[in-house]
């Protein structure tokens, strides 16, 4: 099977690459040099780009469908993060080999993510080499309004949605090669899900936009490098009561206490948001939003730039994962 | 170094990260959870990305600065293709290591091209892996006026840019290391800065949008397999004449009479473009544009779909590279 012939196989379906979205009319998607598309006149266009590499990102011989799934989720949460709305995506799509059937649940992964979403595959490309996905996802914002990290205040509250560490908890079963469809064991299938299937917050997102957060990002690399984001972009400092860290119960039957609280402080993965608000909001604050997500404020913001404590004053000092 | 310090130093410096476009105002580029920006209400965007792959798009330990400019130029000759002008662009970029001279070089032959075309780096991703590139540009066009491969009709002219055949002339030795650098002899130092340096033909595919060209594409997999893309989408077919395809002196002196045909015919890399427009406008069409591109008419569409004939009336065959 030759590029054009796998392309338009298993990406130009029309199950994911016809999805109408609600600024869809009009696009030309793949098939010509370009992908080509209108944006209404009063909203920006924002994007994000995210590589994922095997054996760095994701394991050897991991299931394709999740792996589909999770490399659209953890890219339009970057779109969530700004209080954006998806619109479209496009693949760069490096493969050591064509198995059909890889392509296949791969492709019906993305798909039903970018249904959910109703964001469609616009275009990309596919080579030959070792497994590496680049996904680009756009989304709509009104001008001027997207949550951006440099807006935060001292007084502010900071704020997460869903529980921490979910993910960081699954990590050793998903390096061991488990999935949720094989583990037996309940609360490590929960942890498992939460690292396969994130739900990028993009409801909260929203909505947080709406009632005036005053910041925002996506927990990808672990709470307290991610907040350090926030702290340097709006040059802030936090404190934060740990104590007060959303954690699932299944992540508290996994672990004891205090590995818990670790994962929930400096585990990545999880793709919940991190935000600040104006004090004077925190009576609109709901703990659940209408989608269901759970909202804890964890700590504020004071003018002790870059510098995170804990409600003793201890710094609290562990470093993010980094690549390098 | 890690991932944000690696980042910030090559990547968001102001000559790469911070040039003026001409509707980049107010843009908000690397740094943030996605890049941010507005399109002006006429336009639309056009979008395409490439991966590019060590080891099968380029040899291992080529030049850095070479592999910059050539990538992001690829990429922009699709935007070329459509008639668009270019806005901006983002990278995902695997390494195996960090390498602060590679990464030196390799953003200074970025940030050449970049500036040349006035789009800035906006966004991206830096993950270790095996060395693989994927390049999203994006650029702007009237709406309703971009170039497609679908409208060619019947008595339409075949044209081409530029000269056809240079970069897979020089295809061996890039594969042996030999850069227009190292290379000694004049002739081939020339197709291998057709190679390396290929220029994405901006002005002529804005120039031809204008002017009333019915379909367009860049040549990167050689002139008979893309000019079929054309075919097909239009639902025509073609008559070419193969002593018409124009060939570079420093092709025929390196090549005898029916390899150089050969190389122009089915040779890809040259990123010239293919286009037709209605034989009314041939009267029009200079044979040097003002940027110094030539134009040379080498057949005609006709109503046979698919199919590529030469004046004889004998089948154009030979296959297009393609990846797997």
């Amino acid at each position: 099977m030759d590029e054009f012939e796998l392309i338009k196989r298993y990406f130009a379906r029309p199950e994911i690459s016809q999805i109408q979205g609600q600024y869809t009319d009009g696009l030309i998607g793949i098939g010509d040099d370009c992908a080509l598309f209108d944006i209404p006149a009063d909203m920006q266009l924002a994007q994000s780009l995210d590589t994922l590499v095997e054996g760095v990102h994701f394991p050897k011989e991991c299931d394709p469908f999740a792996l589909g799934y999770r490399a659209l989720a953890v890219n339009l949460s970057d779109l969530a993060a700004m209080g954006a709305e998806p619109h479209s995506f496009t693949l760069g799509l490096t493969l050591p080999r064509v198995s059909e059937l890889w392509l296949k649940e791969f492709s019906e992964g993305l798909a039903q993510l970018a249904q959910q979403v109703k964001a469609p595959l616009i275009g990309g490309d596919t080579t030959r080499g070792p497994l590496t996905l680049s996904l680009q996802v756009q989304g709509l914002v009104p001008k001027g309004k997207a949550l951006l990290r440099s807006g935060a205040s001292p007084g502010d509250l900071i704020c997460v949605t869903g529980t921490l560490g979910d993910a960081a908890g699954a990590l050793s079963s998903v390096l061991q090669g488990d999935t949720p469809k094989t583990c037996g064991d309940d609360h490590l299938k929960y942890l498992l899900n939460r690292y396969w299937y994130p739900s990028p917050r993009l409801f909260a997102g929203q909505w947080l936009r709406q009632m005036g957060a005053t910041a925002a990002l996506d927990i990808s690399d672990g709470l307290l490098g991610d907040l350090r984001h926030i702290l340097k972009a709006s040059h802030v400092g936090a404190e934060i009561a740990p104590e007060l860290i959303p954690r699932s119960s299944s992540l508290m039957q996994q672990y004891d206490q205090k590995t818990a609280l670790k994962l929930a402080l400096t585990g990545g993965d999880d793709y919940e948001l991190c935000f600040t608000i104006p004090r004077a909001l925190a009576q609109k604050l709901p703990s659940t939003l209408a989608d269901g997500c759970h909202i804890t404020c964890i700590g504020q913001i004071n003018d002790e730039p870059g510098i995170i404590r804990d409600s003793q004053g201890n710094l609290l000092t562990e470093k993010a994962y980094t690549h390098f």
